[in-house]
Parts: structure tokens; C-alpha cells; sequence
């Protein structure tokens, strides 16, 4: 059935893949995003970027309102103009650096945006929402793999602790009133990029995370890739993650929603979404030689504060009741990666 | 020195007696209150009741505007108006059982409120702050007397988790930025009144603390009181908690803003308000028959869930940084209590 699915922050990396799923899906798309982290867009409300290029690859139309969800009125303005079956919540900063400087930013941006976006859907009647969450609700983990049921909170940044805090409110509004249903999705690390080679990941400035940095260094972007510690308890030393295939996430977004419309699953839930498996970083530099026939060029530094040695996620929660699970591998994820940035090796402006 | 303080909520049972005693202490008081929970005021921007009284008390004035937090641009023009030195941030929603039936309101009024608040000083190049903080960021003891360093978060209810998330958000503030001196005090149980008789703790409604529900049995506003639970693992069965003179709580900030604006304290600091000693229910309802000479009547029903069987502060902290104690006991609780009741049989209204 096609739904009127309303998507903040939709023009951004996991945002436009998500759109694009969507839309494949046959739903309609409602998007709204302040346009902080997007290139293009802005003047006479005319599509950033990255989204003219999903209606390009799909076909299909997307409405878009330049919007910031802590905007009360003009959030208001877009539920009385759009009957929205779902919303999918991914506007937030996202900078843990930047979270750590300047961190009532993040939490006006993440808290009180998402408090805004809660109310405004309660006044239009709008009761089923996704929420962008991550793994790192989890903090450290006491066990490996990270299942759902482990403890939440005790991050150690703003950022973290404003997904965990936006998660723990989420809930309470589900024990307050049952016609709350909530799926919070704990993304784990989303790399890759859509077939096409036309949307793709594009950071400000440095790279925060691996996937990018090691791309933006085979693409001459720049000069050598630091690794963060090479004398952790793991197979080589160096830090292991759950990568995940970028479409994979966000067909795991399209899923949730059948769910959650359908009424299969209701109140508060939570799902990781990860592939269950981890990668080195020397793993992922390899296997992303190997995908570009490029040398990625790399020195070892210090740890770096607040890493831990090892995290993945246990996936079987979402396979039993979403009926989802990853489906590419490490190759492809660096495959799709080097399309995108070959293709584009400046992002989205060239 | 005396110091221009800025007041967010000085209407209210805390706020009303603080503002009395930093009066008495010499210092300006400049009042922002919304008065929802105040009785009194808002045509003209006249004072409400309790500060009108406190007026009449001291012989001093007060600076008062009918201001939400929230409103950006109303707060910022106080901040212009006046040159603030220091900030005392009562202004909440305090209701536990409320903020279970309306979450967003809670996360809305205490979190966003704050965030508001914290960004306009900044502007304003304030950045010292006195929050009001509560025992209930404990959650569940692990180990009494309850220190500061006792884990927190774990609260049960969405006014807990507002005032943990309070404290979390000013921490990375201070963690940020060096400029930014908090100092969170956390209440164990308010109760008492001004020695006057004047001023005192006037709830909306069915009283959700003991104490107020005692004394308006006592002076026939309610039929019986029920006690939650007599198979506790106490003394005499029914929970026992840390009391606190409310004017020995007022004192208290006076103590942390001096330490603070004189800067033998800085960055995060965290203090337990209370007296260290633990009474039970049936204790208290025994002196406050003692102290009004009337009987109050009881009911033992079922516990509460949520109820700890005791909590109590370990107080030393405040007692060596801050250079305060609190001097009233249990008797002068109760009998300043009933001062205030009797006079005031309806609370503000007469």
C-alpha cells in the first residue's frame, strides 16, 4: 500500500538513500531539512543536491520543504498540508568532535528538535515514527555482539548522549499514551553508497569515519589515512567495527515502516541494524585497495579517546521481526564507496 | 558583595524562600516565572502572591517578569536589561505522576527550557548557574547514605529523567567550555515553611509529598492520609526519607552562589542538600501531631510502585566545600509547617 511518508533531514547521506528506497517502495515522500549539512538547495526551495539526483535515478518526485524541525509553524504548516501515515526522523547533528565544543547545539538541534517534531505529529494525529538511533546508545560494550537488551547510556559525547536521551523520551510518550508506536533503528556503521554512483556519502571537512577518509586518500583528496591504535585485543591490533552496506540500511528503514503501519509491531522497539559481522580497520583498507586499485597510504598513531577495541552487532532481532537482514559484504560496501567517489571525487559539488 | 541574581521560577515553594533569603543576604533579585504553577500575578506584570509576601517580609523588591524560559527573545531582553552575575535556575514542571501522563510537556518545559536558558547567558557572557537539582537522579540506592558520586540516571519516571538529563547537558557544558562554572544541587525532601508563617509550599491540587498531605489533614482539607506500604524494610515498616528544612535548603544557595561568584568553586560541582537523618512516615505524621495538637488520621494501603524503602544524602560534602549544614530538625519542620497551614488554610488563596 502507498503511504505519505514524511522524512526530516532526508537530504542527507542516510536520509537520501532512504528516500530513494522509498520511493522504489512506491510511497510517497514528504521531506523536510534545515539544509545544514547539504550542498545545494536553499534559495526558492529548490532540491538539494543529493535529492534531485534520487528523483533522476527513481523517476519519481519528491516534495521538499526547507524546513527546520524546531520551526514549530512551519512543521505545523507542512502536517496541515500532507496527510502523513509515518514519519522517519533523521535530522540531527551528528559531529561527535563538534558535539564535545559546542554541545547545546546538539542538544537544542537533537533534543528539542525531535521534542518539537513529537509534538506537532501528536496535534496532526501522526503516531507511528522511525528514529535514525545508533550503537552508540550502547557506550562501551560489556558484551559482544551487542544485542537490543544491552544497558543504554553512559556515552561519552553529547552526540551519543543525545541519541540515547531522544530514544529514553521516545519511550516514556509510548508508556504515556498507546497510540505511540516508535521504532528506534541502532544503526551501526552505514558505509557504501547506491549502485549508480550518483549518491553517496559527503562529508564537511575531515572525515570523521573510516569508510570516507580511506576514499577521500585513493582519491588523492588527501595524503594518508592516521590509524587510531594498532594494539588493541583483536586479530591485527586495530580497531573492528560493523560495517554496513548504506542500501542495506535503508531497506531496513522500509521494512520497519511496513511493520509499523501494518501494526505488526507497536509501542516502543528497538532494532539494531548492523550486519552481525566486524572488520579491522587494516581489513577495511585492504579489501578498499583491492575495490579501487588504489594504494591507500597509512600510518599508525596513538588511540584515540573513547574508541574501544571491538564492537558488532547481534542482528537476529531484526531478522525474526522485521524480516530483514544485510545482504553485501565488505567488497561491495568498498566497491560502491570508490563508484561514488571516483564518479565524484569532490561530493556532491563535483 | 551584594550580586544582581537572576531567578528562573522564584515563584514557586524553592524559588519563593530563596529569593527571601538572598534578599536578606543583601543581594537584587531579578525574577522570570511563567506562573503556571503560581498563584496570583500575570495582569500587568503585578508580582504573584508568594513574592508579593516575600516583599512584605524583607522590606526589599523584586524585579519581576512574567517570562516563559522557552521565549528566546523575552528572556534575552531581561539579560540586556540587567547585568546578571549569577543565575539560579528553578523554573520546572515537577509533578512525577504528570510527567508519566504527558512526557513531551516534561522534556519540553525542563530540557528545552534549560537549553534556552544556558544559550541566552552565554550571549549574555553569564556563566555561573545555581540548577535545582534532585535526589531522584540517583534512582534506586545502591549504598546509603546516598554521596555524590552514587551512580546516577536509572530514574523511573520522565521528571527523574529531565532533571539527570539537566545535569548531563551542564556537565559537557563545563566540559567545553572553561568559562562555565554549575553548580547542581540535589534536594532529598523539601518541607517546612518561612518562620513567618507567610510564605510556604502550596500545591495545586491533591499534594503529591507527605508533608503537605499531612497538614492538610491536620487542618481538615482532607479526610485520612494513606501511607504507601508498612512492610518495608525499616524500623517501623513505612519508607523513610532525608526531610529538609526549606529554609535550610534556601540557605544553601545563598552558600553555593557566594562560593561560586567568589570562585573557591568551579566547573561541575554537585551537592547534596539534606540532613543526613531518615524518618519514617509514621515519624512524621507523630510530630506533626506534636506540633499542630491535631490528630491526623491514617490508612496503610499498598505500596507505590517506584517507592524505595529508604534514602537519605551523606551531607558531608556541602558541609566542607560549601561551609553549610542544615540546622532545623524534624520538630521545627512541623511546626513551621502547620505555622503556614493554619494561617493559610488555602494556601495563597487565603
Amino acid at each position: 500500500m502507498p503511504l505519505n511518508i514524511l522524512v526530516t533531514g532526508g537530504a542527507g547521506f542516510v536520509g537520501s538513500h532512504t528516500v530513494l528506497e522509498l520511493l522504489n517502495a512506491g510511497h510517497a515522500v514528504i521531506c523536510v531539512d534545515n539544509l545544514c549539512n547539504a550542498y545545494g538547495g536553499g534559495a526558492e526551495s529548490k532540491l538539494p543536491e543529493s535529492l534531485k539526483r534520487v528523483q533522476q535515478i527513481t523517476g519519481a518526485s519528491i516534495i521538499f520543504y526547507d524546513v527546520d524541525i524546531r520551526n514549530r509553524a512551519e512543521l505545523q504548516a507542512v502536517f496541515q498540508k500532507h496527510k502523513i501515515d509515518c514519519v522517519v526522523h533523521f535530522a540531527a547533528l551528528k559531529a561527535v568532535g563538534e558535539s564535545c565544543r559546542i554541545p547545546l547545539k546538539y542538544y537544542q538541534n537533537n533534543i528539542t528538535g525531535t521534542s518539537v517534531l513529537l509534538e506537532v505529529m501528536a496535534e496532526a494525529g501522526v503516531f507511528k515514527i522511525v528514529y535514525s538511533s545508533s550503537a552508540t546508545v550502547y557506550g562501551e560494550p560489556q558484551k559482544l555482539p551487542l544485542t537490543e537488551s544491552h544497558p543504554t547510556g553512559n556515552c561519552t559525547n553529547p552526540y551519543g548522549k543525545s541519541k540515547y536521551f531522544t530514544e529514553e523520551i521516545m519511550k516514556d510518550l509510548c508508556e504515556s499514551d498507546p497510540r505511540w508506536s516508535v521504532v528506534s533503528l541502532r544503526y551501526f556503521n552505514p558505509v557504501g553508497a547506491h549502485k549508480s554512483g550518483r549518491i553517496g556519502e559527503d562529508p564537511n571537512g575531515e572525515p570523521n569515519n573510516l569508510m570516507p577518509y580511506i576514499s577521500q586518500v585513493a582519491v588523492g583528496r588527501r595524503e594518508c589515512l592516521r590509524v587510531f591504535g594498532s594494539n588493541y585485543d583483536t586479530p591485527d591490533g586495530t580497531g573492528v567495527r560493523d560495517y554496513i552496506h548504506i542500501v542495506d540500511l535503508a531497506e531496513g528503514h522500509v521494512k520497519a515502516i511496513d511493520k509499523l503501519v501494518g501494526g505488526s509491531i507497536g509501542g516502543f522497539c528497538v532494532y539494531n541494524l548492523g550486519t552481525g559481522r566486524g572488520y579491522s580497520v587494516l581489513e577495511v583498507v585492504k579489501a578498499f585497495s583491492k575495490a579501487s586499485g588504489k594504494e591507500v597510504k597509512y600510518e599508525i598513531v596513538d588511540r584515540r579517546a573513547g574508541d574501544v577495541a571491538a564492537s558488532y552487532a547481534d542482528v537476529s532481532l531484526a531478522a525474526k521481526e522485521l524480516g530483514w537482514t544485510a545482504k553485501r559484504g565488505l567488497d561491495e560496501m568498498c566497491e560502491d564507496t570508490w563508484n561514488w567517489q571516483k564518479n565524484n571525487p569532490n561530493g556532491f559539488a563535483g
